[in-house]
């Protein structure tokens, strides 16, 4: 039991002020609802002895590595979660620990020009388990990476994932689940073993 | 002219401390003897007004995203390069300035899973100059991928850049020669025009 824990790793994604806090630049109207969700799948993961990959955004003061679309957010002042600034922070209650694993990414996909799977499987973890933010971008294009690079067990907590409606993230998780992803409640996933 | 320049990138490659410094625990043996080289060679960059970009390793305190063959180096005190310590810092004499761009890697190659050569592409850049340590691994790996990926100047400074013994630099100049990269000396790439 033990064992299966020690090969899975928790993904949290983008928990950051710039797309949580009220006002944010890039606010992700459901995000700050699944804050508390999120702190507790983090604590059970820690407790199950679980790797915790915090995946985050954070851009060049000028927008120089954003997608196209939203280059036109950066100015000389900069934007939505530059490297160093507050916005790019994690919200607080969620903090990185010693033993985790701060992974930067550019893109939707956390796999997407990074060497996140090459960590992974060297680290000896086959199975994910993904809490965060937004479902229909960063959380699907992962989970759909994770499907084709063949890992064996994917997960989305489905009350610790949002997205800018409840609509758009039913009908995301709809289609996740169609791949063969497992979409446990948080306490579903807490009662597992 | 000018327009050139703006379209050319200067790659400064792993000046750090923890491969540079004397008794550094990745000393290349040729590097030290280089840094008045390459501190010119970002100066004649930003008078041309190119982008410099700073690649250099950073590596988890426990080593889990360095390559299998370096992970014996990292303990629970660290290893060469961690994320945040002094062994990962730029050497005196280099520094990151408002407008030049960082790119972390963990492997040899600048590009290899990394959002480089998207940034490179959208910033309108075609030519690569590169400076740095150490020839045979991170100077030629990142050379051939740029080939490979069909920039069409791929210039490598051949007295601002240098490996453990200047037989081994040879070699591997000789290699990339023959695959048409330029080889300029200092001198020469600073009276281009």
């Amino acid at each position: 039991m033990a064992e299966k824990w020690k090969k899975t790793a928790l993904f949290v994604i983008d928990m950051q002020k710039d797309f949580v806090l009220p006002g944010a630049p890039l606010l992700v109207d459901g995000a700050a609802a699944i804050v508390p969700d999120v702190i507790k799948a983090v604590q059970v993961a820690r407790e199950r002895g679980m790797l915790v990959v915090w995946v985050v955004r954070e851009h060049d003061s000028l927008g120089r590595d954003v997608e196209l679309f939203r280059r036109h957010l950066y100015t000389e002042k900069g934007g939505p979660t530059v490297k160093g600034r507050e916005g790019a922070e994690l919200v607080e209650g969620l903090e990185i620990h010693e033993g985790d694993y701060k992974l930067v990414k550019t893109r939707f996909s956390a796999f997407f020009a990074t060497h996140l799977h090459s960590f992974l499987q060297t680290s000896g973890i086959d199975s994910l388990v993904i809490v965060g933010i937004q479902t229909p971008n960063c959380i699907r294009q992962t989970v759909f990476d994770a499907v084709a690079l063949d890992y064996p067990s994917v997960s989305v907590i489905v009350d610790a994932t949002a997205a800018k409606t409840p609509e758009v993230h039913s009908a995301n998780i709809f289609d996740m689940k169609n791949i063969g992803v497992a979409t446990p409640t948080l306490s579903e996933w807490c009662e597992a073993n």
